[in-house]
C-alpha cells in the first residue's frame, strides 16, 4: 500500500535521447551494454537516505522548508522511521535504482542509551530486510553517524576523551553488524569531526594515533565477522571541522601507510569534497587509482563559487565524462558504485523534485559513462599518454627506475653526450578537443 | 671596496622597542637570550638570492621595474654575476644576518652545455668561499633551479622524457657538490614543475615512481659524499603547475612512506605555500612535528585575498608567534632556519627598500619568537592541551591505543556501563585570549 | 535577582596591560582618552542577541551543543524569551558594554500571525525599556529577521511573490517602530535571502527593482516617524544564497545610486563578509569612506581557510589596528559603533566562555584603536600618502580633474615635452614596518 | 607569399558533427542559420593578438618556451612586427574567423618617445589596412596597453603622478585614432593597474576621481572623432594589482553612475575574470543585461582550482550554453562579439596547437549557441521564470513597485488579510535537467 507521498507518480521509463520530457530517462538505459557491461552494472547507482529523507531543508540561516510528515515535531519517532522507510522504498522503485545507502542515525531515532539506539536501528533493519527481498533493492554501503550528536563535538575516534572513543567503537560495531546482515557491499567511514577547530587545544599526533588504532579495529572486526565488502574512507578537507585529517586521497594514503592499512582500506571519493580540497574530481580518482586505493564514489557537484559543501546533483556531462574515464581506467567498480550524495536545493519543495533531481542526474551520468567508453574505444587519448612516456619503456631507463643508477652515473652520461633534451608539445588543447568529440 | 649600490647605508643597529625608526632593529637583538638560546641561534635568519638579486620586478602583466645594473640587457653574464655577489654580501652585512640561500641558476648564468653551466656555478662558488670566510656569513641551504629553463617545462624528475630526468640528476649532483663545498647546512628540493598541467596527458603513477627514485638517488648521493645536512622538500600545492605532487606536508609524508624515505627527508615549510594549500602556517608546522619530519621554514606571507604566491614579507606578529610556538614545540631548529623567501613589491624600487623589508620582518619575527617563548614559559596553553587528553594516560586507555582492545570489547564496556560521555568546553576563545597576553 | 546563569561571575574590571588574567580588561579602559575621546565613546561596543542567546551551537552537520535552559524543547516560548532577556542584561553588565543589538525574532517567538508575532516583540520591548532604564545599556540598532522562516526562502523584498514583499514590509515597519521606541541609534537591513540560488529561475532586474522600491519605503517611513538614526545596509556576497545583491560596499553603492538612495543609506561593514567577498576589512572601510557611505561595523573575524561565514571573535591586533585606522580616518563613528557579530565556537560550552570571548576581543579592539590613534598622531603614514599625490594639488592638474582638459590637449603636452615620467618607489614594506611600530 | 609558419596547413573546413577529426569544424558552420541569424553574425568570433603572437610561453617561474622567430632576441623590432602581422593574418584565414583584436603595444615595438611609439603603431596599422582589405578580416576592437611598461607600475589613469595620467591620455588618443582608422567596432579599456597594491599608500577617492575624469575624456573624444563603436570596460577583480577598481560588472556600474557614464560605456565581460571575482560567467552577463550595459565578451575559461588568470580556451559546452543563453536574452551582440582571450598552455609548442585550440573552442562555442537557441525556442525555461514573477504583473503590485505604497499601507493589508504567503518550489533541478535536454 502506497504512502501517497509521490501521488500517482509511476516508475520512470527509459524513452531515449529524443525525449523532451525531463521526467523520462533519455540516456540511463540500465540494460544497454556499454564497454562490455550493462549500464546498471557499470554505474551501480545508489540513493542515499540522509539528504532525501532526513534533511528538512534547513541551512545555517533558516529552518525547515520541506515539512515532510515523517519529520513533524511531536510525532512518534519509530512510527515516523517506519513511514520514512516506506517512502524511501517507494522512491527507489520509482527511480528503478538498484542500491541505497544510509547512516545508522538516518534510519532510526537515537535512544536514551546506545543499547536503545541499537535496538531501534535493528528494528528498522528488520523492515529493510523484508523490503529489500520484495523489491530487489540492495545496500551499497552502511555507515555510522558520529558527528551530529553533541557527544562527538570534539571528534569520535579522535576525541580527547577515551570514553567517546569507546562509544564510537561500540556504535560502529553495531553499524557494521547491520551492514553485514543487510548484505552491504561496503562499509564507509566519514570523519567529519575527526579533525580540529583550533590547534591551540589540539595534539595532532595523539589524535592520529587514536584514529589509526580505531581504523585497525574496524579492519580486524571486518575480518572477524567475515564481512566481504570493502572498508572505505571518504576524504574531506574541512567542514564541519576547520581541518579534517582525511583531507584528500593523498593525505589519507599517507595515513594508511603510517598505520599499516594501505592494503585494507579504499577510498569513497566525493566530487564536492575534491573541489573543497582544491582538486578536480578526476584528480582524486586518478590519484586513488595510482595509489591502488580506488573504491567508490559519492556523486554530486559543488558550486564552484561557494566555499562550503553544496551537494548539488551532478549535471555537467563533460565533467562526468572525465570522472567515468578515470573510473573505467581504474577497471570500473568492483564492490563500489555511484552514490547520489546530493540534495535538493531547499527551495525544491515538491516530492516530484526528489525524483526529477535523480532522473536528471542519472541521465547526465549515463551520458558521461557512454562518452568515457567512447573515448577509451577511440584510443587516441590513452595512446597519446602511452607514447608520451614511451622513453621510459627502454631497458636502460627501466633500470634507472628500478634503482640501477645514481646521480653520478647519470651526470656522466649527460656530460659524455652533451645531452640537451628538447621539449615536446603537451597538446592539451588537442586532447581537450578530442574529449569534446565524445561528450 | 663597496659597490655603492646601497649608498652610505650603515649596518643596521639594535636600538630597542622604544625606537621609532623603522631602519633600526627594535626587537631583533641577536645576542639576547630567549628561552635558553641566543636569538640568532634560535632564528638562524637567512637572506635568499633569488628574490633580492635575480628578480627584476616583473609580473605576468608587466616587465622589469627595478633596473638593477647587474641585470642590464647586453651585459657580460659572469661579470654581472660577480657584481651581484658583491652586492649580496654587502646586503648580508648591512643586515647582520648569519645565513644565505640560493639556487644554482641564481648565482651564475646558464651555459651552452651543463658542463659550462657547472663551471660558471663553481667559479662563483669560489668567490662565495672567500666572501664567507671574510664575513662569517654561512650557507643555510643550496638548491637547483629545475623549473625555469624550457627543458623542464613538463617536469624535471617527473618528465616524460628520461633524458630530462638524467639532466636533472646531473644538475642536482653539481648543486649538492657546491652546497657541500660551501658548508651548507641543508639541501632543498622544490618541485615547481613536478606535477601536471592536465590529467589528459599525464600518468601520475609513472611520475610518482620517477620522483621516488630520483629522491632516493639524492639521499644515496648525500650519504656517499658524507653531506651532514638535511635533505629538505618544500611542499607547494600548485603554481606554476596546476597540481604539484609535493602538495602539502601530509601529502609529502605519504610520498616519503611510499618510497621508504620518511627517515631521510624533512620539510622546508613556507607560509605562503601553506596558505595556498588551504592550511594555516602553524598547521603545516604542527603536522610536520607530529609526523617527525619538521626541518626548516621559508618565511613570508601570502596575501589572503590573492590566489597566487605573493611572497610578502611576514609582518603579522600574532601569526608569527603561533608559528614560532610550533617551532619551539618541535624542539626548535637543528640544521634548519628561517629563510626570508619574500620579495619586495615590484613598486618598491629603492635599494633601501631591500633593507627595510628584511629589517621590518626580522623585527616582527623576533617579536613572534619572544611571544612564543613567553607562552611556553607561562605554561597554561601547553598545560591545557595536556589536561584535555589526560584520560588517554590511564593504563587501560594506553592499552587500547597499543592494540589491546577491539570493537567488541569496547562495545561491551559501553553497554555494561551505559556509558554516556559528556562533552567538555574546548575553550578556544580563552586560549586565543591567552595567546594575546604575550604578543 | 540574578538568573544564576553566570554563577558568581563579577563585572569585569580594567586592570592594565600587566595583567596575566584573561578575564580582566588589560586594554579596554572605557574612560581612557584616546585621540581626544573616551575609549567607550570611540568604540561604542555592542553585544548582539542572536549568537549569544539564540544560537544553540548547531552547525550543518550537528545539533545543539549549548543546552541553554531558555532554548529547551517544550518550554513556554514567552517565558523563555523573558529568561533570555534577563540573562542578556546580566551579560551586558558583567561586560560593562554600553550597547546591544537584535533582530525581532531573536527576542520573541514567532506567533501564528504577524499580529501575534508583533505583540510578542512588543511585549519583550516593554521589558527591554525597563531594563535599559535601569542599567543604562542602549540599543545600537535593531533589525528584522527576514531569512529564517520558510516564507522567505526565495527572498523577502526580492521574492517572486508580492505577498511576501508585503509581509516583509509589515514586519520591517514593526521592527522600525520598536527600534524607534527603544531609542535605537540605527536601523539595519541584511539581505541574506535577497539574492538567488540559480539564475535559471531568476530575473535580476525585477528583483533589484523590488529591492530598490522596498528600501525607498524604509527611508520614507524613517522620515515619517522621525527616526533620527541611520539606515544601514550590511553587505555580504553570498551564504545562505548563492549570490546576494548586497555583495560588497562598491556593489551596494551602485545599487543606492540606481535607486536614488546614496544620501540616505550607509554601510554596516562586517569583517567576515569582506573576507568572503575577496576583500580585506580595511578595503571595505576605506571604500565606504571614499564613497561617503561609512556607517558602522560588525566586528568579527572569518577564518581565512574556511569558505563560509565563521564569525570568530576578532583577536588579531595588527588587523584591528588597520581597521580602526580607516574608521578614524573616516572621522570615527557618529551613530554607528562596533557590534560584536561573533559567536563562540560550538565546543565552547561554558557560560564563562561567552564572557571570555567578548573580553578578549574587546581588549584586542582597544589595542587596535590605540595603535591606530598612534599611527595618526605619528603622522608619517598619512603624510606619505599626501606627498604621493602631491602633484595633483598643482593648479593645472586640478584643472584636468575638474574637466578642463582633453585627450588631445594632454597628448599635445606629452609630445611637446617628450614627457617620460619616472616611477617612484611605493615603499610598501616601509609603511608596513611603520605600522608595526604602533601595534 | 606564406611565412611557412603553419607549414602546409589548409583552411579549416566545416565537416559536421560526425567528424572524428579535431582539426575540422564539427559545429561551427558560419553560414548555418541559428535563431534567425547566420552563426558567424551571431558569434562574431575574434582572434586576439597578445596571447597568440606576443606571449612567449613564460610564466612567473619560467621563461620562454615557444621560441617564435618574431620574438627572437636581437632581432629588428619593426621587421619582427611585420613578420608577426603576416603570421597573424595567415592564422585568421586558416581559421576563417571574421575579426581580430589587439593592444597598441602588441602590434609594434615601443619607441624611445611616445611619438616614436605612435609612429611604429601607425606603420603597422598601414599594413593592417591593406591586409584587412585583402582578406575581409575586421577589427572587433582595439585597446592600449597601459600596464606593462614600468611607468605604469602604479597605475595609468589612477597614477599618483599627473604626468603618467597625461601620458596615458596621449597613448589612448592614438589607440583610439588607430581603432577608428581600422574601422574597429569597439574600443576597450582594461585597467590592470588601475587599483592598488596596498591601502597604506593609497587614496581611493582621489584615484576614482582620476579614473572617472579619464573615462569621461575618452567618451568626449569618441564623440569628437565620430567613433561609432562602443566604449567598453573590461572588469577584473585583481591581478596584477591586489585590487582593481573595475572589480566586476556591478562595481563598474556604480562607478559609471558616480561619474555620469552609465549611458556611454558598456561591459566587455570575461569568463575568467568573472570566476576570479567569485561569480559565474552567466551571472556577470545577466547582471550586465539587467543594468543595461551588456556589450561584448572575452571568451576563455579559468581553471576552477587556480587562483590566477589562466585564460584556458573555453571547452565546456553546458557552461557555454548558459553564457549564450544570457547573450541571446540580452538581444545578442550589436557592436560586440566573442573574442578568444585565451592562450595555449605553455607546453603547447607547435604552431598547429594555435589552430587546434581555436577550432576546438569555436566548436564548443557553436554547440553552446545552438543549445541556447534551442532552450529559448523550447520556451519552458523562459516561461517558468515569467510565471514565477507573474504576481508582480497585477495592477496593484505594479503600483507598489512604482511608488504607490508604503510600509504602513502594506502592513495594513497584511494584518487585514492575516496574510501568510506559502512558499512555492523553485524547481532548480527541473530547470537544470531541462537545460541538459539541449546541450
Amino acid at each position: 500500500m502506497s504512502t501517497g507521498f509521490f501521488g500517482d507518480l509511476q516508475p520512470i521509463q527509459f524513452v531515449g535521447p529524443e525525449s523532451r520530457d525531463p521526467l523520462t530517462y533519455r540516456h540511463y538505459n540500465k540494460d544497454e551494454v556499454v564497454f562490455g557491461k550493462r549500464m546498471e552494472d557499470h554505474l551501480r547507482l545508489a540513493v542515499c537516505y540522509w539528504h532525501n529523507f532526513c534533511w528538512p531543508g534547513s541551512d545555517p540561516f533558516g529552518g525547515e522548508t520541506f515539512n515532510r510528515t515523517w519529520m513533524a515535531a511531536g510525532g512518534d519517532p519509530m512510527g515516523q522511521a517506519k513511514l520514512k522507510a516506506d517512502v524511501a522504498f517507494e522512491m527507489f522503485q520509482i527511480l528503478g535504482m538498484p542500491f541505497f545507502t544510509f547512516h545508522d542515525r538516518d534510519i532510526a531515532p537515537e535512544g536514551k542509551t546506545l543499547a536503545e539506539s541499537n535496538a531501534n536501528v535493528n528494528a528498522i533493519a528488520d523492515i529493510f530486510e523484508k523490503k529489500m527481498a520484495e523489491t530487489g533493492v540492495k545496500l551499497l554501503w552502511g555507515t555510522a553517524n558520529m558527528f551530529s550528536n553533541r557527544r562527538y563535538m570534539s571528534g569520535a575516534a579522535t576525541n580527547p576523551n577515551p570514553d567517546v572513543f569507546a562509544y564510537a567503537a561500540a556504535q560502529v560495531k553495531n553499524a557494521m553488524d547491520v551492514t553485514q546482515r543487510l548484505g552491504g557491499a561496503n562499509y564507509v567511514l566519514w570523519g567529519g569531526r575527526e579533525g580540529y577547530e583550533t590547534l591551540l587545544n589540539t595534539n595532532i599526533k595523539q589524535e592520529l594515533d587514536q584514529l589509526g588504532r580505531f581504523l585497525n579495529m574496524v579492519v580486524e572486526y571486518k575480518h572477524k565477522i567475515g564481512f566481504k565488502g570493502a572498508i572505505l574512507i571518504e576524504p574531506k578537507p574541512q567542514e564541519p571541522s576547520k581541518h579534517q585529517y582525511d583531507y584528500d586521497v593523498a593525505t589519507v594514503y599517507g595515513f594508511l601507510k603510517a598505520y599499516g592499512l594501505e592494503n585494507e582500506v579504499k577510498m569513497n571519493i566525493e566530487q564536492g569534497h575534491a573541489i573543497l580540497a582544491g582538486h578536480s574530481f578526476e584528480h582524486e580518482l586518478h590519484m586513488a587509482r595510482s595509489l591502488g586505493i580506488f573504491g567508490s564514489v559519492d556523486m554530486n557537484r559543488n558550486d564552484y563559487q561557494c566555499g562550503w559543501d553544496t551537494d548539488h546533483f551532478g549535471m555537467n556531462v563533460p565533467e562526468l565524462a572525465l570522472a567515468y574515464y578515470e573510473i573505467l581506467m581504474a577497471g570500473g567498480f568492483t564492490t563500489g558504485g555511484t552514490n547520489f550524495d546530493a540534495k535538493l536545493r531547499r527551495q525544491s519543495l515538491d516530492p516530484v523534485d526528489l525524483i526529477q533531481a535523480h532522473v536528471g542526474s542519472a541521465d547526465a551520468i549515463a551520458r558521461g559513462l557512454k562518452a568515457a567508453a567512447a573515448m577509451i574505444e577511440d584510443g587516441r587519448m590513452k595512446g597519446f599518454v602511452e607514447d608520451r612516456y614511451a622513453g621510459w619503456k627502454k631497458l636502460e631507463n627501466q633500470e634507472v627506475l628500478k634503482g640501477g643508477s645514481s646521480l653520478e652515473a647519470l651526470a656522466e652520461r649527460v656530460h659524455a653526450q652533451d645531452l640537451e633534451p628538447q621539449p615536446v608539445s603537451g597538446k592539451q588543447e588537442y586532447l581537450e578537443s578530442l574529449a569534446n568529440l565524445f561528450v
